[in-house]
């Protein structure tokens, strides 16, 4: 026989959706995911989106979902205002929104927000996250979430202090997609692993500006009269070797950074630190966003955790 | 009366066609331009069209015509190969290639190409400026002429030693255009003169990230809720400022730059000059190239000339 389930957790991004059924002690009794991310829900969209998910495992009516992302954005689900930095990890429960005449208890945690005039930032679900890894470990120090707005978030005993936001997934999808240098990355067949993403990353970290850098791709490829087989791989190098350079002005030498990523990024990332100096320690995000979700409907609903 | 017309000059880029016809002292005696860039015209279209712009001023069917620009590009009228660093501004009509079977005697300048693994770079229609300047004031130093593709070339004696290409406007156009700051952007009514503008090149100045600082714009908007009326001008303001930081690295303090360059463009660059302590004096791109193309045209024929 399998547990009861505890709460149904659910990672409501911009373009995916992902629900957890979760017992008392936090291990997945099931699981669903989908495209059906904020984007692809008009306001009306999220009860029905969230039913189907739930009553296809067969989860009972009066179970509670705890919800993070961009389902609490302005124009999403309900909006779960901002937190300010220093934001408490172990607190985002007690400022999540619950979405009022719906037919169960559905909580949507907030995001965080950095107002430092020319440093304004905004992050949510990597909030959720960050709180995983402080319920799983205790971990303070720099957190880098790569991904098409990567974050890098500065924790210390359990608190959000700060945090910056790199376009480095989005310039490389722009760039990829609608630049010069289109067809030379679209031809590009090189990885994380190549001389080329090393080279460029190794420039980037010489102090070189970015974009500067960049034509230098379709240029090669214009000398070379080639189909710039490093160009995919040079563009990825450019872009993450920026942002670590960046990073990397404001730490130590042979500081540790804990990654929050998996596959061909958590990869690409690893190399990158390894020719910046800086120590590395991977952790897995999806596990770490549901684990933050747990905590938080521990939080929440403790009389069904002693049930 | 007027004088006899010496030459056609053409700079024929990616986007538009421009023509004068001058005298044997360079003075226009007509001028033509149009949106019939490289781009509008198939190969067997360049002929038709510069015939259709020389017969609406009446030039003579004999009359010589030199063309600098996009057209001499591989997959443009003819392939005028790259002249490699250091390249000899005063030779470039040396290099012109002749348009073999057309009815008049029509050369195409070289580009120039920068060979350098990881700077490699290439340059069509900024070189015959660059030699424009040099016909006219026997400048050397810095130059930076700005532009989608802005590029900082280095001149000696008359030589183009070396030079890179910064894809400022082209990141200006993918980031208002395609990217999550277009609402923002497309909003904005920011110019070089305003505060957000001199801020945001002072950051880039500081040594900020780009792609670290390129969000704030977003998130500044989310969190006032406003329009983000100074958006359009923070994204230059970074972008400019990027540039101007990642070149002043290589220079002394108080360095002279000559810009080439003018309205809107010029201001923006003087004033990100002016923030980062250079020295600027701004000239006038299209007086220029056709200087260069009436430098290199009386080398090529000089028996016209004393006619």
């Amino acid at each position: 026989m399998t547990s009861a389930p505890f709460c149904a957790a659910v990672d409501w991004g911009t373009t995916n959706f992902r629900l957890w059924l979760l017992d008392a002690q936090g291990s997945v009794l099931g699981e669903r995911s989908s495209g059906e991310g904020m984007r692809a829900c008009l306001p009306d969209r999220f009860g029905p989106v969230l039913e189907a998910h739930l009553s296809a495992l067969q989860a009972p009516a009066e179970l509670p979902v705890i919800v993070a992302g961009m389902a609490g954005a302005r124009g999403g689900w309900r909006e779960a205002a901002y937190l300010d930095t220093p934001a408490p990890l172990d607190a985002l429960h007690a400022h999540a929104v619950q979405v009022e005449g719906f037919g169960r208890d559905v909580r949507i945690l907030p995001g965080v927000c950095q107002r430092e005039g020319g440093r304004e930032d905004v992050m949510r679900g990597e909030e959720t996250q960050l709180a995983g890894a402080w319920a799983e470990s205790r971990a303070s120090g720099l957190f880098c979430l790569p991904g098409t707005h990567s974050k890098w978030a500065r924790v210390e005993e359990g608190r959000l202090l700060s945090f910056t936001t790199y376009m480095t997934g989005e310039l490389f999808a722009l760039l990829s997609q609608h630049s010069t240098l289109h067809d030379m990355v679209a031809a590009g067949k090189g990885d994380e692993t190549s001389p080329a993403f090393r080279d460029a990353v190794a420039e980037m970290l010489d102090g070189a500006g970015l974009t500067g850098k960049l034509f230098s791709i379709r240029a090669a490829s214009l000398l070379s009269g080639d189909a710039a087989p490093d160009a995919k791989a040079r563009l990825s190098g450019l872009l993450i070797g920026a942002e670590v350079a960046a990073m990397r002005k404001d730490l130590d030498a042979g500081a540790e950074v804990t990654l929050i990523a998996g596959g061909s990024t958590a990869r690409a990332y690893e190399t990158a630190f390894s020719n910046a100096g800086l120590a590395c320690r991977t952790l897995d995000g999806q596990d770490l966003v549901r684990r933050g979700l747990f905590a938080a409907a521990r939080a929440l609903w403790p009389e069904r955790k002693a049930a």
